[in-house]
């Protein structure tokens, strides 16, 4: 844009929207031209629903999930199987899953996966904290819904390893799942078959 | 997505994500929490620049332009030639204009464009305002770089109506902006070319 079509505060608007994801530079001053003549009904409102999560917003020390109270809804739930706990890299996994209704368990968030090349180790995800819970008793089911990439199932493998000597019924997502694809993208049909027919591994 | 994955402060960004343009649901989602997991980084900044911006956002009394003054940025630059008057519908025709650099002219934005079916009249419209800034004096060119569609051309031709009487060269943009096509979708070079090569009406 030429250095002074308006002013600095709607610049700075365009630059920090710009780094949404799915927004580019163009669509980010579209999006912002949209909000500023929308001042009263959106702009005002969605600045401060961002103040606010920003003020709430927490990571569940339970579960890595995240949510605007610790623990969070899913770990508080009591209609939740907590007998069964599924395993995702991330809590936009989590979100797909949840969408899909795939089935009324409990969540494990790793927050990614291990990856030797970006000097990702273990002690960066949350298995240890995965391993406690297992070890303080009441699951039998670990689901280990990690993406079907490389790095996925490296840590998939590290994780059955760590769990190893516990009593447990450890299984993974059935293929239908494409190779190298993430489940965020996938459609909630395809996600729900495949936790129906999920396989012990 | 499920009554409680998270709660109500992320569930109410993620609807008022989802009515900015470009972002579905899906994607609101996804921009939700790339969001809140990047708090300090991005979340608590946007959230600080659309309060800044909803608070400072003013529409140019002058020209219709939207800024954080009034008169805006343009307005009031000396370096302008205030001669010549671009009229165009939406601040984003404005926008993207001066991002192809297509001329160093003043503007009028009329705030959309005459439509009978919408119920939009002149009224609705700047026009009235325009045809003040010609009577005030002082410009000897109105180049009306409207859209390329039926209300867009009736647009241009009440306007021309408008202007009757007045000692005034009026052009429009050149052939080359596509027919039914949105200015503010064009490329630059296209847009630079159309502006060059406008034609006297
Ligand atoms: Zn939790
Ligand atoms: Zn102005």
């Amino acid at each position: 844009m030429a250095k002074s079509i308006a002013g600095p505060e709607i610049e700075r608007l365009i630059q920090l929207l710009a780094k949404l994801p799915g927004l580019g530079p163009r669509s980010a001053r579209r999006a912002a031209l949209h909000l500023v003549k929308r001042r009263e009904q959106l702009l005002r409102p969605l600045g401060a629903a961002m103040a606010e999560a920003a003020e709430e917003v927490k990571v569940c020390s339970h579960c890595g999930n995240i949510d605007t109270r610790d623990p969070c809804t899913i770990c508080t739930d009591a209609g939740r199987d907590r007998s069964t706990v599924i395993v995702v890299e991330d809590v936009s996994d989590l979100w797909a899953l949840e969408r899909a209704k795939a089935l009324n368990a409990s969540y494990h968030v790793l927050g990614g996966v291990l990856s030797p090349l970006e000097g990702i180790g273990p002690e960066d995800l949350t298995i240890r904290r995965l391993v406690e819970r297992v070890a303080e008793g009441g699951i039998s089911e670990i689901i280990i819904a990690v993406n079907a990439t490389v790095e996925g199932q490296t840590t998939a493998h590290y994780i059955i390893d760590q769990l190893d000597g516990f009593d447990l019924k450890i299984t993974r997502l059935a293929h239908g799942v494409p190779v190298g694809g993430e489940l965020d993208y996938l459609d909630e049909g395809t996600l729900s078959a495949a936790m129906r027919s999920r396989t012990k591994i």
